[in-house]
């Protein structure tokens, strides 16, 4: 008898997100899915988790049918909560996505959209967290949701190198557009941090984040360079922030003090 | 002309929290100290950044005296904010804390203290988050002020490694009962999920979180268990995600599918 394949499947833009929406899709071509995913927009809301307040779990309704499950929390959240409380089995998957805009290089550390995969691969489920390189949610999720299917697909067969999860990021193109997949590693760009200082109606001052991306890494063989180049860019991310060169140079600091 | 030393001083327990307070105490002694932290606790609040609201700086108090600036955001917005609009310098240091609570191994990801210190690093300042192993509000933080001294005093002597931040964690002892000074690695505690299902005075249910955390690595190179064995624990962390090894075994994912 075949085993039932079960995939869990949550994002940060929220459950009513055209993303999630069309990941669901083409995950119920693999198996059964679960939809825990947070009931409003969390992005940019990184690894946090909800400790000083109580979660509540809510059935959401797509069409007429039961979609899943919503949660007044985090990605995150929705991760643990649901491995923890709400699954009767372990998922042989998690897909956190489709994120409507890019994570690549630092925004992996930003990202809602990966840290629901984070979660899903520490408690040692293969997890892959999907984004597209349009903020608009009127993009079409099509190709990402395709390639969401074929990359899943593969991985539920081979698995993934243990503490990995992978992070992919698909270029907003047609179809005929994307060039293909590539493997890469996590590049260098930055933020330019920026806040525009504006007055509010009260004549009281507010700030607000206006800063820009850049793109420093032209190497192919790196996220954002192969995204901008029209490939979908696959990287194996782990979560070990040791940097060991830097230890014994730290040495000194063991000296009495 | 002796240069003056500037200091940034944040944290996520809230502007208003006694970490806070003895650690500008012990910066003072090395520089000019300019506080921006958020107007309320932060904690787990990971590496989120506030995009979609306003943000507004107010002077902040203590025992008569204006002691800093208090954001309506999170430790990462705090840093941005000060760094790009509030300080007319970039400063020498960033120093992040004092947090009641450690945060080692995964808990670096989701960390509010290590987030704001991963700010200044990511800005080219050498940074440093320093946590004091105990939640209560009540523990003594005078053990850790003294540390983050001699280690400030330290880094702005000798900078720190590009890319690389200082994540501290102090015992929650005694000064006679602190072993030392280890520099060490992260560890691979794990949290194990668990939530409490209670039912509110409505009938309705809610989840609380209530994971346990689990120290499995009892080497003393690691950053926990040297913090158990009543050591000041001292990792170098940076934020290179990328699992190398990964890449040749994934290729395979590269073949038209």
């Amino acid at each position: 008898m075949k085993k039932e394949i079960r995939i869990l499947v949550t994002n940060d833009d929220g459950i009513d997100s055209p993303g999630i929406f069309a990941l669901v899709h083409s995950m119920k071509r693999l198996g059964k899915v679960v939809v825990v995913a947070p009931d409003r927009q969390q992005s940019a809301v990184g690894h946090a988790l909800t400790v000083s307040d109580p979660l509540r779990v809510v059935p959401f309704h797509r069409n007429g049918e039961m979609f899943g499950y919503a949660i007044n929390g985090t990605p995150s959240d929705c991760v643990k909560l649901a491995m923890s409380s709400l699954l009767d089995k372990k998922p042989d998957l998690v897909v956190s996505g489709i994120n409507h805009g890019q994570n690549t290089s630092i925004n992996i550390l930003y990202s809602g959209t990966v840290s629901a995969a984070t979660e899903g691969m520490l408690l040692g489920i293969p997890s892959i967290a999907v984004s597209l390189a349009s903020y608009s949610l009127k993009s079409d999720c099509g190709v990402a949701a395709e390639y969401s299917f074929n990359i899943a697909k593969k991985i539920l067969k081979s698995g993934l190198p243990e503490g990995t999860l992978l992070n992919v990021n698909v270029p907003s193109l047609p179809k005929d557009k994307v060039k293909g997949l590539k493997i890469t590693r996590q590049s260098d760009s930055q933020w330019n941090d920026k806040y525009e200082k504006r007055t509010d109606p009260f004549g009281r001052d507010y700030y607000w984040f206006s800063g820009e991306y850049k793109v420093i890494d032209k190497d192919l063989a790196t996220d954002d360079a192969a995204l901008l180049a029209g490939y979908v860019s696959v990287t194996p991310i782990q979560f070990k922030f040791t940097n060991y060169d830097a230890i014994n140079k730290l040495k000194i600091l063991e000296k009495k003090i």
